[in-house]
């Protein structure tokens, strides 16, 4: 399953923490945007391990599911590449 | 068609200019994140303005697809609202 996870969140330790568990789990694409690849699994293990961290008052942590249908209709404006490119790269 | 749009844009002018453009279209989720309803017509014509504001070589502009299956699977970690919730109120 693929998802898209945005977040805002206030506090700077808090946030380099939850971006760097979301490195481990997708790509960053934005400032405070990640793309991941998700089964259903690491999206249990991924919930549970930033729940830990965010602080649910404050902040703002948002999964969106992109199924095989809304990938072909969505897009990049710029030159930043496809929206869920491969990023594996074979030397 | 409901759209999820996000952001990177480096200039802080270009920025506000695009923010607002994209608040006539939606509403703003997270700091560079927004949730679209677009037909067809307002799809297009936002694209054509977004086109005109961005710097394609430094910015980042991202739309993603929502369809209706993936609207249920999605959702808010915090307590900030679900997922392109209703935001008309009607008094």
């Amino acid at each position: 399953m693929k998802y898209l996870i945005t977040y805002d969140i206030q506090n700077d330790k808090r946030r380099k923490k939850i971006s760097d568990e979301l490195e481990a789990f997708g790509y960053r694409v934005n400032y405070s945007v990640f793309e991941c690849e998700l089964n259903h699994t690491k999206l249990k293990r991924l919930k549970e391990k930033l729940e830990e961290l965010v602080d649910i008052k404050t902040d703002s942590l948002r999964f969106y599911h992109i199924c095989e249908n809304c990938i072909p209709k969505s897009f990049e404006l710029c030159n930043k590449g496809e929206v869920f490119e491969k990023q594996d790269f074979f030397i």
